[in-house]
């Protein structure tokens, strides 16, 4: 069965405390065996006009599409995404069944 | 070192031919070494609100950024990039080294 993605890129408010929301995911993630994998980056020098001003992506992997439900509606997430909803200037979500076409040489 | 990111998030025109973007995509990644891994997916259900009207994904990983580089500047890339840039609406690229906080359990 195909993984459960959830992708989220965003753009912090200028007052955002960036480090903080960051250890709240990291500690988020560590704490729920509903996600199988948590990745994130920040991108500091592709151009602005391709970033559409999003500076930082997240990126979890599920088993599938009920385990990203039930983490979706878990009180944990939902208390984070409450205070991560307030950090942000602006974001983009989405959420797919994903296609591995090409996976890393053993 | 870490993995390098490399993140398209598209909305197709409507007159795309998804299936044969993604077959020369497909195509691209098995013939270049320089790519780790290819996955993407397509978000048919999350409110057209969250995803800012953007559809699929596409994510890349290379071993460092300048591979990266390498695969950017490639003329099979080069030559990908231009149809698919002429199929698609809007985008949103985010090139990122990656975080890895959490990773599947053996």
């Amino acid at each position: 069965m195909a993984e459960f993605k959830h992708l989220v890129l965003v753009k912090f408010k200028e007052d955002a405390k960036v480090d903080e929301i960051l250890k709240g995911l990291e500690k988020l993630v560590s704490e729920m065996d509903l996600v199988k994998s948590f990745e994130w980056g920040e991108d500091n020098e592709s151009h602005e006009m391709l970033r559409q001003g999003l500076t930082h992506a997240f990126m979890m992997t599920f088993n599938s599409k009920d385990d990203f439900t039930a983490f979706s509606s878990h009180p944990k997430h939902v208390e984070f995404s409450t205070g991560f909803s307030a950090a942000i200037d602006k974001a983009v979500l989405l959420d797919f069944p994903s296609v591995s076409i090409k996976v890393p040489a053993a």
